[in-house]
C-alpha cells in the first residue's frame, strides 16, 4: 500500500478501505508517512468528502493510534457532553457536577482556548491552584470520588489527532466535517465516554455560521458515534451572542457558580439545562427530555451539584474558599467601559467580534504557546432585547494590560448592533438531532 | 502575508494574486514554506483550477525562481519542441538539426524516462560518451556552433519545478493543467526559447488519454505561453501506438538517423515534418504550414540535418564513426520474440502497454533514480492495419537481463490487438491549437 495512491483514490472520489485508513493514520502517528502527503490527503477529503464508513474507520483509527483512558473498576453510566466552540461557554462547568449529583460519571477531557472560543482548561485554571495534567491514576480516583475530572488530552491519548490537527490548521483543511468528527469522537471515545451529548453550535460565534452546516456536522457525529456503539445525541444550539452575561476566565467560574446556585442569567441556563436533561436520558436517569430537565433542576435547587463542584476543586488542587473569596473581586486592574452609542433596543452583541476582543483583553489566544490571563474578560450589562438609552453602560471590560484593553475596547463597541425597534428573539436550541 | 490564507483563498475558488503566488513559491524555493504547505495548496489547485492570469502569474514566479540561460550575442531565432511524453518518440532528435538546417537555433533542455514514458537524455546517452550535462558555457558555444545543443536541466534552472514536481509526484497532483502548463514553460522560458512548437499527445501511452483533456492542456499552454510574450503553437497528437518502428535507448538513435536519411517509418515521418514545419514557420522561415513541410522535406533530402546531428555528437562528446558502426548491432544478447497470436489484422499495439514493458526491458525505469540500459528495447515488424498469419513475427525484443526479458514478453503479447477486418486509420495528427 502507498499514501500516494490512497491520496490519489480519494482524490477521484472513491471510498477508502478502512485498511487504507489505518494505513495512513498508523504510518503518520507512526512518523513513516510524511506530513506533505497527510496535508494533501486532508485537503482532498476537504473537497471530496467521507462516507459514513470511511468517518467511522476514520475515527477507530484514530482512536487506536493512542491509549484509551481505563475506566474499568468504576462504576457507570459515563457520560460527557462535548461542544464545538463558542463565546461565554460554560456549560460544562455546570454540567459536570450536575450530571454527576444524578449519578452519571463524566470523564471529562477538555482543551483550551484558541481564536476567538473559550477553552474549559484555561477557564478552570483561573481558580488558584486548580491542577488540568491530572495522571491517568489521578483522573480515575477523582472521578470516581467526586463523579466527574476535568484534565487536559494526555500525549498518549489519540496521538493522530494532536498531529493532524495541528497540520490542518496551517494547511487549510479544518472545515471538514468528517475530520471534525473523527477528531472529536476518537477523543471522546479514547476519554471512556459511552454516552455523549454534543452542543453543536451554528453562528457568528461558532465555527460553523450556518445552521445548515452545523446540522450537517450533528448529523455526521450521531451518526458516526452510533456506528461505534455510542450513546449519541446533539443539539444544535444558536451562537449569535456570548453564552451568559460573562466572558473571562474567572468570570466564566463565577457565572458557573451563579447557575449553580439557581441564579445564572437565562440564556445560559436555559442551554445548559437542555444539554444536562440529555445527559440524564442517555445515563439512564430519565425517560426523556422533560423527566430530565424537571430532574436537572431539582437537583440544582437542592445544592448538591454546587458542593460537588467545590468537591472537585478541591480535589484538583483549589481552595474552595479561596475561590468564594475571590468572587466578584478577581479582576485585572486595566478597566473599561462600553455605553450605549445610541438609544433604541440592543438587537445583537455579536459572539465572533467579542470572541476577537477577548483574544486582546487575554480572554483568549492566537497562537497555542501564548498564555491567557485568569482576570481578564467582559460583562455584559445588557444583551439583545434591552431597550437602551444613548450612554447607558453596556460592558465592564478587564483587560490583561493597557495595550490589550485598549485595542479590544473599540472591537467590543462595533460588536453591540442597534434597532429602532424590539428585535425578535432568536432560539437558543433549534435542534435535535438523533440516531436514525 | 501567510501561506495558509492562500491555501484557504484557493480552496474557496478565489483567485490568487500574482503577489500571492511569488510569495507562495519564492517562499518554497527557499526553504521558508514547507512542503506539507505547498503540497496542500497544490491539491486545492488541481480541484479549483486557476484561470490564465493565475497560470501566467505561476510560471512566471517559477521561472524567476532560479536562474535563465543566458543566449546574449548568440543569434535567434530560438525555437524549440516540447512533448508532454509518449512511448517511441524520437522527434526531438530529428527536429532539432533539422531546424538548425533552416538557421533556427534550438537550445533544448530535455528530460529523462520516467515511468512508461521515453526520455530524450536516455536516448542520447545510449551514444556512446554522449554528454548530456553541459555547462552554461558548452551549451552556448555548442548551440550557437551546431545550431542547437541538448543537455538536462542544471540545478540552478527553475529550481522550484524541481521542487513542485517531486512534491506533485508524491502527494496526487500531478494531473493539473495550471500547474502542469507553469512546469513546462517556465522551463522553456529559462532555457531561452522565444517560440515554441508543442506536441501535446493523447491516447493510451500520452499522459492525457482523452484528447480533449489533450485540447485543454494544449489551450492551457498556448494561452499562458502567449500572455508570457512566447510564438507558441500546439499540435494535438495521437500516443495510441508506439511512435515509429523502435522503441529503446540505442534502438531509437538508430530510427532517427533512419529519418535523417529520408527512410524513417511514416508515422514518425509524419508527426516530425508537422511538428518541423511549424517550427520553421514560428522562426520565420516558412509563411505558413504548408510551406514550412515544403522546405523541411527539402532540408532533409539534402543531408543537412543529418551532417548537424552528427556533427552535435562529436560537439557532446560522442564519435559520430563509433555510433554509425554500432548501427544495428548495439543489442542486449538477452533476446526474445513476440509472434501473432491468431490470424487478422492487428487494430493496435497499445503504446501503454508496450511503455511498461520497457521499464522491466530497462529502456525507461519506475524511479529517477534507476539506470536504464542503452541496448534494450523492442523493434516492431507490424502494426496496427497490418494483416497477419498466426505465428507471424512481431516485435524483436532485447532486455536488459534474462528476468527483464521475462517480465516483458507477455506485457508485449497482451500489448497487441487484432480485429478481423481491417482497422480504420487513426489520425496522427488530429488539431493544432493556435494563439486567440
Amino acid at each position: 500500500m502507498r499514501a500516494v495512491d490512497i491520496i490519489l483514490n480519494k482524490r477521484s472520489g472513491k471510498e477508502l478501505s478502512a485498511e487504507e485508513i489505518r494505513f495512513l493514520i498508523q504510518g503518520y502517528t507512526a512518523g513513516e508517512i510524511p506530513d506533505y502527503q497527510v496535508s494533501a490527503w486532508a485537503m482532498a477529503v476537504f473537497f471530496r468528502g467521507m462516507n459514513a464508513r470511511e468517518t467511522a474507520a476514520l475515527t477507530e483509527a484514530m482512536l487506536h493510534s493512542g491509549a484509551s483512558m481505563d475506566l474499568g473498576g468504576i462504576r457507570g453510566p459515563f457520560v460527557d457532553k462535548h461542544s464545538t466552540g463558542g463565546v461565554g461557554d460554560k456549560t460544562s462547568l455546570i454540567l459536570a457536577p450536575l450530571a454527576a449529583s444524578l449519578g452519571i460519571r463524566d470523564p471529562m477531557m477538555s482543551g483550551r482556548a484558541l481564536g476567538h472560543t473559550g477553552g474549559t482548561l484555561d477557564k478552570l485554571e483561573a481558580v488558584p491552584g486548580y491542577r488540568t495534567n491530572l495522571s491517568a491514576a489521578e483522573f480515575r480516583a477523582i472521578l470516581e470520588r467526586d463523579g466527574f475530572a476535568m484534565t487536559g488530552q494526555t500525549k498518549d491519548i489519540v496521538p493522530a489527532d494532536r498531529l493532524l490537527y495541528a497540520l490542518r490548521d496551517v494547511t487549510g483543511s479544518v472545515e471538514s466535517i468528517p475530520l471534525i468528527t473523527a477528531s472529536i469522537l476518537s477523543k471522546k471515545a479514547a476519554e471512556g465516554a459511552e454516552a455523549l451529548v454534543l452542543d453543536v453550535k451554528y453562528g457568528s460565534g461558532a465555527f460553523m455560521k450556518d445552521p445548515l452546516d452545523g446540522e450537517k456536522l450533528a448529523r455526521s457525529l450521531v451518526d458516526t458515534g452510533t456506528a461505534m456503539g455510542m450513546k449519541i445525541i446533539a443539539l444544535l444550539t444558536g451562537m449569535e451572542e456570548p453564552l451568559g452575561n460573562k466572558m473571562g476566565n474567572f468570570l466564566e467560574v463565577e457565572e458557573s457558580l451563579d447557575c449553580l446556585e439557581g441564579k445564572g442569567p437565562a440564556d445560559l441556563m436555559e442551554v445548559t439545562l437542555e444539554l444536562a436533561s440529555r445527559m440524564a436520558v442517555l445515563g439512564g436517569k430519565a425517560a426523556d427530555a422533560a423527566e430530565g430537565r424537571k430532574i436537572c433542576a431539582e437537583a440544582l435547587a437542592g445544592g448538591k451539584p454546587r458542593e460537588l463542584f467545590l468537591a472537585n476543586v478541591k480535589s484538583q488542587g483549589g481552595d474552595p474558599d479561596k475561590l468564594l473569596s475571590l468572587r466578584g473581586g478577581y479582576r485585572s486592574p486595566f478597566k473599561g467601559e462600553i455605553k450605549a452609542a445610541r438609544g433604541g433596543f440592543i438587537s445583537r452583541i455579536d459572539a465572533y467580534a467579542a470572541g476577537r476582543a477577548g483574544i486582546d483583553l487575554g480572554v483568549g489566544r492566537n497562537r497555542t504557546e501564548d498564555p491567557v490571563s485568569p482576570a481578564a474578560g467582559v460583562e455584559f450589562h445588557r444583551k439583545s432585547g434591552a431597550a437602551v438609552k444613548e450612554g447607558d453602560l453596556l460592558m465592564t471590560v478587564w483587560g490583561k494590560d493597557e495595550d490589550g484593553l485598549k485595542a479590544a475596547l473599540p472591537l467590543l463597541a462595533e460588536a453591540v448592533e442597534y434597532s429602532t425597534a424590539a428585535p425578535e428573539a432568536r432560539p437558543l436550541v433549534l435542534k435535535e438531532i438523533t440516531p436514525k
